[in-house]
């Protein structure tokens, strides 16, 4: 009997939980899942015999301590600040741990004493990161494998609404952690581009755009990501010229958000002192010099270079910045204020479902011949608690878990799933789960 | 006998050792003079039999306090963020203390003691801030005491080179420390204007010009200080409509100054691991999108929307921002490297002079009239040590200094000189120094 120990029972826990519970007969797992509600742990339990729901505080060191002790192996799915105060403890009562998350500086500093114990902090395996590393590894490894060198690798993610419910001119809706997408990109942006290195600041990330097309579900563009040159080392790719990771929208959405940019309507570095008795029009007006003779509107189109008429034009009134309805929030930075009406007018609807779409774009010589290799992903939400976002995050943590604890899985210390010996039985599994990358070949000379 | 102990010998000291040593005999003033580099000190204090020159070590604590119990008042022209290392000791022995800098709130903490002592902490007394609050406040106080009602006050202060030597396309040499000029501006501006608060991000900052003319050194633009708003409780106007403080440059700077700061090349936050090898042009080209069609130059008019023949190209071609030359600056961020470059293209010339260019603007109501009050100060540096820069920053320091040790400026606590009975003596003095502000009165309706 193995016990294991899972602490957050949020939206992205959803599918973890039941993937684990339903497979907790057959393997002999109890399972304990934490969170400060315990209502909301209870419900992801659901009353399954092998589950113990109760109320965890990270902030309580004794409680973490004896959580820990009991188990065999905890899944973080805490918010990532948070992840060390679990592994630390993990490492000192040799327990094994695995979370979503990006490997924090605090985290591998624990790879020394986590492998001399023989102890597994596997991290970085979600969607992205994760199942971005696992699909990208296993091309890259095949080209290599073939003798190919590879000149070009994009790779780009988006978590959007379905096709079937995009109904809005933004075609986006909030699918996770609306404040992460409002201050997305907000520091410098690096790739490498024909061997140059290329830096966007924020104030040109959404103008800096590329079109991409998915399988059947059309058309998009991609941001530059922050720090595409860290990938080299991670996917052994040192010599690469060309190494581009980017985030998915609609068509039109960069070029609306930038107008959002420009003004600093995403700035979240200060508070508007009268900001609960301001309008969304005051707000907007106040990004724009002061005019008695044209309307906001006039100045905003000016400002920004655009037309009146323009779709960008039609998507901003849409979401009612020129409205005279008060703000209500009191002391708020700008992101605070757009966040709160974009809450309002990208929420999914009671039936929506959301969308994962990822795609790799591989560019390798072989024989003499530049080739080119898709790699597409789409994976849709079943209902609103499992969502494409809860599934492809969840899945391939508990997939993992599930094959570190039989045995299939034979790392120490802290890993992300990069070796073949983990993303080769991930992606196999994942495959059952409707998670499976459709691959198109193409000469390109 | 008074004792006095100034810390930092570095340029913006000249003027103010100078005056105090030929003060000190009538005054009985002995004077020590502290820096790391003890033949700055020597060098400032030219073998004046009441000057004793110091070899000090900020960070050596004994030092520290064995130098501040000796003296009966401390002026700290060090770099701001050290200065409270002395204020601290100043009051824990009893000690008076001056400085040109910005009240931090560390400083400001030491307030009530500071009080309970009878111990002086002037602050902000040298040129901006410093002569602009004395001036500013006695306009002011002027119009209130009238009867007036002021509806709009805008300040603006430049450090440029005097136009005499004004010879390059950017009008614009370092008189100052440059690294500043480089990250100038790099947090939101915030200011008020016919009551709407307005707020600036940092990639419109050089597009939010006005235009200014002053006295008979002709025009100038003024782009948004970074916190005007505070200006308001500072100066006792509450309730004014119209409040904007900027920084002067000369016309067609600040649209040549923008294209830096669309491209990124202001950043400070990130290092460019390959920058030594890099060259200028390449730095360059690292901001702007591949495309093997089109040359840097082609590719950064498009990018940034100028002519290839505007005024704005022109500067940035004679600064060798397209040239083959190496950056040879290893691991540099893109401000450091900037800054490079236009030190040697901005440096001043042995025999160059430099100028300070204030001018306040205030309109208000009196009587049913309109009227606008310009009060303008012009200072042309005598030399290459006592600059403008210098003798701004220095003289007031220094008049405050000889005021307060003789009786005449009688407050205690932290301050700075918005009060009468501290600017009007000052301001009075400083005309000796030909720093005299002209007052120019106009009806506007």
């Amino acid at each position: 009997m193995k016990k294991l120990l899972i602490l957050g029972a949020g939206l992205s826990s959803s599918s973890l939980i039941k993937y684990l519970l339903d497979n907790s007969k057959q393997y002999d797992w109890k399972i304990t899942v934490g969170d400060m509600s315990i209502e909301l742990a209870q419900q992801k339990i659901n009353n399954h015999p092998n589950g113990t729901a109760i109320k965890f505080d990270i902030f309580d060191e004794q409680q973490r301590i004896s959580e820990i002790q009991k188990a065999d192996l905890v899944i973080s799915m805490l918010p990532a600040r948070f992840h060390y105060l679990v592994a630390e403890k993990c490492v000192e009562f040799d327990k094994h741990m695995i979370t979503a998350s990006y490997v924090s500086n605090e985290i591998l500093s624990l790879n020394k004493a986590a492998k001399e114990k023989g102890l597994l902090l596997l991290n970085e395996i979600g969607v992205d990161p994760g199942i971005d590393h696992m699909s990208a590894m296993k091309v890259i490894n095949k080209i290599k494998a073939q003798g190919g060198k590879i000149l070009s690798f994009k790779s780009s993610t988006g978590g959007l609404v379905a096709p079937e419910y995009d109904n809005n001119p933004w075609n986006y809706k909030f699918t996770w952690n609306p404040r992460n997408v409002v201050v997305a990109g907000q520091s410098v942006a690096q790739y490498i581009d024909h061997g140059q290195y290329k830096f966007v600041p924020y104030n040109q990330l959404f103008r800096r755009i590329e079109k991409i097309s998915i399988l059947d579900v059309g058309e998009f563009e991609m941001y530059p990501n922050r720090d595409s040159l860290s990938y080299r080392k991670t996917y052994g790719l040192e010599d690469i010229p060309t190494l581009l990771r980017g985030t998915l929208r609609r068509a039109g959405y960069s070029a609306g958000w930038n107008v959002f940019v420009q003004l600093g309507a995403t700035d979240d570095t200060y508070k508007i002192e009268n900001s609960e008795s301001l309008t969304y029009r005051e707000f907007i007006n106040s990004f724009l010099p002061y005019n008695e003779n044209e309307s906001v509107e006039e100045k905003l189109c000016k400002y920004v270079g655009i037309d009146m008429n323009s779709e960008t034009m039609n998507r901003l009134k849409w979401l009612g910045i020129f409205d005279d309805q008060k703000i209500g929030l009191a002391n708020a930075t700008p992101a605070q204020i757009l966040q709160k009406l974009l809450e309002e007018k990208w929420a999914l609807e009671a039936n929506d479902k959301d969308m994962i779409a990822m795609q790799h774009q591989f560019d390798y010589k072989l024989n003499g011949k530049t080739k080119r290799i898709l790699s597409s992903l789409v994976v849709k939400g079943q209902d609103q608690v499992h969502t494409a976002m809860s599934i492809t995050v969840g899945i391939p943590v508990a997939i993992a878990t599930k094959l570190f604890l039989t045995g299939v899985i034979k790392q120490s210390g802290v890993i992300i799933p990069t070796m073949e010996d983990v993303y080769e039985p991930v992606l196999n599994e994942l495959e059952e789960y409707g998670i499976k990358f459709i691959e198109e070949e193409i000469d390109i000379n």
